[in-house]
């Protein structure tokens, strides 16, 4: 570890933040003291800087923290931590530390706080973006590109990455990153059962059975609970639990009044909860709008589908056949954007305090509008089409008004009399979802932008080189090109300064996107893998690429991300419950429905569904999980993970140390007044007591109660007394 | 308080406890030195004794600890929970201990410690009825029977328990008789608005209101999280929160293997949770085999009353309605009482590691039998009897063979035909159990003791007079009389050794009883109560009394419990909120059925009932249920109980105060090295730092690239140099 960051910190010249200052948009008095300004600010935290050009319109501003200033900085956060409960142990003082000892994610985060927190935090309180910085345009951290390729090369040969893979991505990226990949790996290490056993399933025993069914929902149960034994495991290991308490405020936090915490004497800033409250109320239409929105537009290309698919045959069917794939994907995303925009305007009006809150909030509005776009469509076919389709499809002939160019009488007749439910859609329609979707999904994500980028790159290459020759021409005034000819870099310097000048051009890294990308997948799983039961195969192959595309990503597609802190993959971890919720809905219905005849299922027609043998088996399924849930949640809460334990004896210890520092000693009189060693009412001391007490307060009761016998000896004998008063009596009876 | 409890301590004489040494069924020498080895154990932890008799087979031994002794215990317990994490703040010495500060229960509760916890531990070792102590046949502190009085008194007066009530319940009788207290409080304090809605809904809407339903769920609802946060509110307030962590081991758990914790370095047995686990399967067995064993007894007393009331009509009638209701009172007490000594056993073979862990587990047993006893008999009425009399009642005639000798065939077959459920039956029912049981109850477990008590100490008193009179006569001889007449106490004392000699004479008090009941009549309200809505009248009116008659059930029947700790009533608040979730189904059924024609329901015949429509109401109705619950959990999370807020604040300042000691100034070289007032690389220092460094490590492009630009100015002209170079181009651009 030390070795590669010692590495990183040569490669990258000890840069520790690039910070992009773009003067493209205002006049150059105000940008030259804008900058000015901005230096000042940094040297002011003891941060040492170097200027280079970005681009036309840009600098580079390069920073690196001063070992005394780190040192500091370090011991800072640490005691914040220590007073927050993060970390048990009190940090040892500022000049004992080591800035070697603590991970490059840990000194990233500090240079960072260093930049970004306000001054009288003890920070040059920069913001980008934003207010009086929004000059500053980008602050980011440059990858160590040495140490990526060399981990991509190793994983790429190895099927699990080990604990000690996360936790290098931890230190490289932060713990926020490291959770997805941990997360991600579990859910890949979990996958494999069911992918053997559904494989078995699908080859023994077909789709819809109930064997699978119930194992792969009992394999939900127990990977969740897993996954939630397993945070707290990481967060002991990355002495990140609790972290959420440290939350720095968000800059957008608007406060209703200041108050005086009366208790612990700051001022903050509050906003009433029941206030947040009452407009979180909101959330409970917007829910039913997007649901509705989206829910229409699906359900009609869906019909649409249908109905030229199965129904219609007039002329030009090969084309019309499209139209609803293209109406979908043109509208839907659409209309998604639409409802995202809507729900971000409602988060923001929320005035959430801390960013956590925000994207906690933020993450629930999004996931209805996911789980409408990913679920809707087979939830439709499963639950609507195929019972109701031939009571359904007869009204779609309001289509056919549409298409009456087309399409000639007899046509429509001819057809609507033999209309056959398709019995492959479902399946079908699930296996494009959980493969060919993946697939397309991986390729969107990953390889489309890297190839735009590298084509951007190489674009910018041969247009440097023909303005290189151009110039040798000696038209030097062509203004816009002149910049991307000549950065008068030092020799040296071109080709880092090429490096971070690309870094620069690339976007910020949004870890719960990808996280999302897995919930969703995970929800296929729970909710329609009994249809197909080698979905788990195909999740299982994606997903292996997928943790390396998406570090990859992460390394060649995004800067470097400021690493973050989080114990907990957050929302998606409720989401991921509900999830395996709902499939113990689904899964029991889809069985019940389709089971009896496994080609097909129902023929369309309702009747020949026993509408209560259904909710029947809903209500049991659902509760057989319930229960099953809570009794693995019991278990799994019995069985303490290795870091929480190792963590809470600690903690137990650092106390016990504290404690027998503080120990006393019990004082002379003290020991004297009651010695343990001899019976108090015989030791000398004692006795003068119990003459002087006697003969001052004689009326007091009490005393004179206990002065009846002085000492335990003497109590003995009475007792004996009393004993052997008894107890003839009875022998004898007992000789009788 | 501490005038209080200043009285009581001057009324008991300055008993601490009192010790009951029985030596009836050994023989002297053995008696005596068992007494001494008791007496000396105590003296040898600074206990102060004296003897008198109890009865003619027992001694009482009273206890009193020294102040120093009693200090440096307190000491002990208070830093002991401070390892544990239950006090924030760490203990004062021993030696500044008021001991009159700390409140009764803790005296009690330490001194206790003192008697009972094992040597190592620093106490007495003294076992009650177990191993080498089985003669110490009780241990228990004295009733403060003057406070006890005056809270009767005052409590009459008033309808709702101030805080400071329960705090100083909590401060006689220990936290989990406080916690039990607090609960009935919150809840008859709740009952007040479901018994003025449901009054007025009996009174508009009659039984099975839909309206009346869904308020009833949310008040559940509602009610069960209040609780929870009161839990937590009151745990901080009590300075008890996570006290379950400080649980003393129990007495019988067999650890399977000693082993030394690596970490914290104490050696304990330890046994196997997995192992545990494995024994608690056994509850699922368990669990099925009360059912069915309650289940069968109570389905056929229900066939035989049913047979007996509304079929049978032959001579003797009026005698033989009454053998269902001796049948059921005599079979299910016995099997019941059975069924607990099994899940005693099975408890007992789980093996639980401390007393807590055994309570809840056994009474997570207990609750199997207690709903099917108490409920079960309604659910057949209403689920069973209602919707499929017409069908089952045919197939009663089996008892009609038992009756054969007194009924004439005419009379059977006249009956069949015309039968008619009874509609009202189940609405009997249900105040049956919600008035007449419970007021039955209550005399059951308050009143008649309470006379039993009472009727025996006038015998004892009669016998003694007599015994007197029979003394004078002058036959001294008849042994087992004799004890009863003289104790030769003194005069002065005479009166203080009856009282305590008769609450030596009573039972311990079991707090989990009580709570059972509380549980149990909460769950008449969350799953019947729709069918009369006057229930939370009758449970109102109800818990008032309850409430006193508990407290006066504690200082008069039992007695006085020693103290202990608790941060909940445990496995009872899972309990609630499992018998309001069963109710959000019940409800909904009972509703859906009965709804219709309130007078009576369904005849009888299920054909008129949809199945479907009732699983679907029954779904929706759940699910709807648990949204809710979900929205008012999180609600309510996010307003903290202002004991938490306070307890959290305090562990702030506490760990600030302590961090504000410990921090350390920056040491001189350090501040030399980059002052923050200056620019770092202009300072003299680091002037020479930077010489001396290019000098030696000419080489290092790092360093070459960091010493470009030396500080930040030099960089603001580099930047400024590159900002005019570029922008002319764009104002001329703009120009054109």
């Amino acid at each position: 570890m030390a070795t590669a960051e010692a590495n990183a910190l040569g490669y990258n010249l000890q840069v520790d933040y690039v910070i992009q200052y773009s003067f493209g948009d205002i006049d150059q008095p105000q940008a030259i003291e804008n900058l000015q300004k901005l230096l000042r600010a940094l040297n002011d935290v003891g941060l040492q800087t170097e200027v280079r050009q970005g681009d036309e319109s840009s600098l580079l501003i390069f920073v690196r923290a001063s070992k005394g200033q780190l040192k500091r900085a370090v011991y800072r956060s640490r005691v914040r931590d220590w007073l927050y409960g993060i970390r048990n142990t009190e940090p040892e003082p500022a000049d004992s530390i080591d800035p070697h000892a603590e991970t490059e994610a840990e000194r990233l985060r500090v240079i960072n706080h260093l930049i970004t927190l306000p001054t009288q935090e003890g920070g040059a309180g920069i913001t980008p973006q934003h207010g009086e910085w929004k000059n500053v345009t980008a602050v980011f951290p440059l990858h160590d590109e040495e140490t990526n390729k060399r981990w991509m090369r190793e994983w790429s040969q190895k099927t699990f990455l080990s604990e000690d893979d996360l936790d290098q991505i931890r230190n490289k990226f932060g713990e926020t990153v490291g959770f997805y990949f941990a997360f991600l790996q579990s859910y890949f290490r979990f996958l494999i059962f069911p992918a053997v056993f559904g494989f078995g399933c699908w080859f023994l025993l077909g789709g819809y059975s109930i064997i699978y069914t119930v194992v792969n929902s009992l394999w939900c149960i127990i990977f969740v609970e897993y996954w939630k034994r397993q945070e707290v495991d990481l967060g002991c290991r990355w002495q990140t639990k609790g972290v959420s308490a440290v939350q720095t405020k968000r800059r957008e936090f608007k406060p209703e009044k200041e108050v005086v915490d009366e208790s612990t004497g700051e001022v903050r800033g509050v906003f009433p909860t029941t206030k947040r409250m009452q407009r979180q109320l909101l959330q409970i239409p917007f829910a039913l709008l997007a649901a509705t929105a989206l829910g229409v537009i699906i359900a009609t290309c869906f019909a649409i589908e249908i109905f030229i698919s199965e129904l219609y045959n007039g002329p030009l069917k090969t084309y019309l056949v499209f139209i609803p794939t293209i109406l979908v994907s043109a509208l839907v995303p659409t209309m998604s954007a639409v409802l995202v925009s809507i729900a971000t305007k409602l988060n923001d009006y929320e005035n959430h305090e801390t960013s956590d809150g925000y994207d906690v909030a933020l993450t629930q509005k999004v996931f209805v509008i996911n789980f409408m776009t990913s679920y809707l469509p087979v939830l439709l076919t499963a639950f609507v089409y195929v019972p109701f389709a031939s009571w359904i499809v007869p009204h779609l002939d309001v289509f056919r008004l549409t298409v009456r160019p087309f399409v000639s009488k007899e046509h429509s007749i001819a057809k609507r009399s033999n209309f056959q439910i398709d019995p492959a859609r479902l399946r079908n329609q699930v296996i494009y979802f959980t493969v060919t979707a993946q697939i397309v999904g991986f390729a969107m994500e990953t390889i489309v932008p890297y190839i735009k980028q590298h084509a951007f790159r190489k674009y910018k290459a041969f247009n440097k080189k023909r303005n290189g020759r151009s110039e040798r021409n000696g038209d030097k005034e062509s203004p816009e090109r002149q910049p991307a000819i000549v950065f008068d870099d030092p020799a040296e310097e071109v080709q880092f300064l090429t490096r971070v000048r690309n870094e620069m051009e690339l976007s910020e890294y949004e870890v719960t996107e990808d996280l999302r990308e897995m919930c969703i997948q995970f929800g296929y799983l729970a909710l329609f893998s009994p249809v197909w039961p080698l979905v788990p195969v195909s999740f299982f192959a994606n997903n292996w690429i997928e943790l390396r595309s998406d570090f990859f990503k992460i390394c060649n597609e995004f800067r470097r991300p400021t690493p973050l802190r989080s114990d907990t993959i957050g929302p998606w971890l409720d989401t991921l419950g509900f999830l395996s919720w709902t499939g113990s809905i689904t899964s029991a219905a889809l069985v019940h429905m389709f089971s009896g005849n496994p080609q097909q299922g129902p023929n369309g027609e309702p009747t020949d569904i026993k509408g209560w043998a259904l909710l029947l088996s809903i209500f049991l399924s659902e509760h057989l999980y319930l229960a099953v849930k809570y009794v693995v949640q019991t278990a799994m809460g019995k069985l303490e993970p290795p870091n929480a334990r190792k963590e809470r004896a600690e903690r137990y210890l650092l106390r016990k140390r504290y404690l027998e520092s503080t120990l006393t000693v019990p004082t002379e009189a003290d020991s004297a007044e009651d010695d343990p060693s001899g019976p108090p009412g015989l030791s000398r001391v004692s006795l003068e007591n119990e003459a002087r007490r006697s003969s001052m307060q004689d009326t007091d009761p009490a005393e004179r109660f206990w002065m009846r016998q002085r000492g335990w000896s003497e109590s003995a004998k009475v007792g004996a007394g009393i004993i052997q008063a008894q107890p003839i009596a009875r022998n004898t009876k007992k000789q009788q």
